[in-house]
């Protein structure tokens, strides 16, 4: 068995993409996009934890429950998240399943909606529906109708975000393919983020699930750019079945390779953070449990004092002891140790001589690593989060956003 | 009885102050506080949740449980938190105390000490020590010598934080005046902030603990800048009994003026607030109770999209909404209402037609204010906070703050 890795982007057998321009967006980008699976999909989805929930959000889960996780068709409109827009925007999100229902001749509770971007403005439906019949010109199985669905998502994301692995079983190959986009609003639980997984696998939709959850612990949910869990946050899984290949028979490479995904569209998403220069990627070892070293770990990622430190490449490292004692660990801070990349910094709770300029130069590097020992037991999390710039502001405080 | 106010400063009978340049701040500037109860004071005092505590606040608050809440002088240093310091740092305020003590003939356990400024480097006891006789020549009990205090606590500060209060009983004149720093690292819990509350009202320990602790609920408990809580923060409140009013005669009208000066000094730390441009009066309404209101206000007022949308005025109530949506409460969206100023901008969870040009003006004030109500109860709560500036991010990304 060859080591499985990421790989430049391919289109898993069983599914095609298209986009259009609705016109929602007033930068006049394409602002729809499209994936079908024309021979059906098992599907999984996890949702935003936020208690206001946007519409598409509400419709999705319901049509998922109807058809016990099945999917034909995936709808997504950027520039309008369809959120705080009530039983409104709950019609204004069916009226465009209906409509793409008849076009495609698909039941309407195959059609899975998402929405992204501002909120509380009203879902100009008939504008979505009269770009609808642009994806059945346009729909292909191939990268470069890909590569336009990936750019019809985006919002503030400055780049398309995609990833790729693969693995053999059994002299038949399984392919995992994902989109994702969400630049702000980034925060575990999940991130303002949408992410669309397709891979061909054979599977249920409760192994599926199952999957899901426990790659978006170690990748999606560990990201931290602003603090705040968005509204309409979704990732879903579609497998199509056409490699052939039996999820049961190949749990391990399956998980493998669903990881390395979601872990680089998490590093992505990080990576183009609204305004961000630096990628932190923060270790917070020796807890007690995963779950302690992840509250630490997310005290520190969401520290306003840590991410201006790390934009002016600060080795500050006191902001981070002090984050660590405003967690809510009981923790004796005379055990903590820090390190800034390989030097140490802070040696139980005090500070350690260190090279303060290479430890600047550090930091000063597009990506960049903390290491934080809590001294307490042996559990661990790597967290991903960015820098806090002036850049960050101005993309946030600009009337009328 | 005359309406109780704020007041011209004034300082209360029994107390004298001064300050010196002990040459920890690179400005150049004056560090170094020295406040003095000539003949005792008693005294409570509130320290910061954080687990990680600076010296000065253990060892001040091992003196105040040794004499049982009796202090004659209060010694503060700016420029460096003495925290992260480990014995060492204990032993370099221990010397301090030391020192002072002989030179004022006055026990050392009597001495109050406080830091603030950066984290983790080693306190030049020695500096200090030198700078302690210009206390003995300088110190006043006139506003002039209070407001050099009050420059010497400052770190980022751009000005003095003073507000006093005064009562009438029983032909006696009872005045309560206080004295803050705190611009960063603000956050409930108590902020980065030192505050020293000087009254001549005679009273127990216990009774001026129960005072403090209730008029830091309602002021210095609803303020957020940065969300981040501080290894050094610290409210005494002391009482030399000079006015001859007894604190049991007068409860209520020492709780009110007590309240109008704490909460004055609270808005003076928001309306400095490093690189806030605007002060934000958030009120959170109809709440099931006061923590649940306070939670969701507390959820508002640290989102980094709100803050940022308040620097640039934007009217973006979707932002509030999704704040309040992840705030923890098990709320229904549908029954909350947004209002911006006086006009109201959301209702039911939905967009409610509004000026958005009066609305963005009503935000370009230096004060403004924001109205949620939940829909759920009668509790409420005011917090106060700032925007998210440029300003602010220049301030901490600067490397070697």
């Amino acid at each position: 068995m060859s080591e499985i890795k990421l790989q430049p982007v391919a289109v898993p057998a069983g599914f095609r993409f298209a986009c259009a321009m609705a016109g929602i967006k007033v930068s006049g980008r394409t602002d729809m996009a499209f994936a079908e699976a024309p021979d059906g999909a098992t599907a999984a989805a996890l949702f935003t934890r936020n208690r206001v929930v946007a519409a598409p959000l509400e419709v999705g889960r319901a049509n998922l429950k109807r058809t016990r996780g099945s999917v034909r068709a995936v709808i997504v409109n950027s520039g309008n998240a369809n959120c705080a827009t009530g039983e409104p925007g709950k019609r204004a999100c069916e009226q465009v399943l209906a409509a793409a229902s008849q076009l495609l001749a698909v039941p309407e509770q195959e059609i899975f909606p998402s929405s992204t971007g501002i909120i509380g403005v009203p879902l100009p439906a008939e504008k979505l529906i009269a770009a609808l019949p642009q994806f059945l010109s346009d729909r292909a199985a191939d990268v470069t109708a890909l590569g336009r669905f990936a750019a019809a998502i985006m919002t503030t994301d400055t780049r398309p975000k995609l990833a790729c692995s693969s693995f053999e079983y059994a002299g038949k190959t399984v392919t995992i393919t994902g989109v994702a986009k969400g630049s702000g609003m980034i925060h575990p639980n999940l991130a303002t983020m949408l992410v669309y997984l397709f891979t061909d696998v054979e599977a249920l939709p409760a192994e599926l699930r199952r999957m899901l959850v426990s790659a978006c612990n170690g990748s999606f949910n560990c990201i931290a750019v602003d603090n705040d869990t968005s509204t309409n946050d979704t990732v879903l899984l579609l497998a199509s079945g056409k490699s052939g290949v039996k999820l049961r028979q190949a749990v391990r490479l399956f998980a493998t390779a669903l990881n390395l995904v979601c872990g680089s569209l998490a590093e992505q998403i990080v990576a183009d953070g609204e305004g961000a220069t630096h990628m932190l990627r923060l270790r917070v070892e020796a807890a007690r449990s995963r779950p302690e070293a992840r509250t630490v770990a997310n005290a520190i990622a969401r520290s306003m004092l840590v991410k201006t430190a790390l934009a002016g490449a600060d080795p500050n490292w006191g902001r981070i002891l002090c984050a660590v004692g405003y967690s809510g660990i009981v923790l004796d801070p005379a055990r903590v140790d820090i390190f800034i990349g390989e030097q140490q910094v802070c040696r139980g709770g005090m500070a350690h001589p260190f090279d303060e300029q290479a430890a600047h130069q550090h930091l000063a590097q597009p990506e960049c690593a903390i290491r934080v020992s809590l001294g307490r037991g042996r559990a661990s999390i790597d967290f991903l989060t960015s820098d806090l710039t002036a850049e960050y502001v101005r993309i946030n405080a600009d009337y009328s956003t």
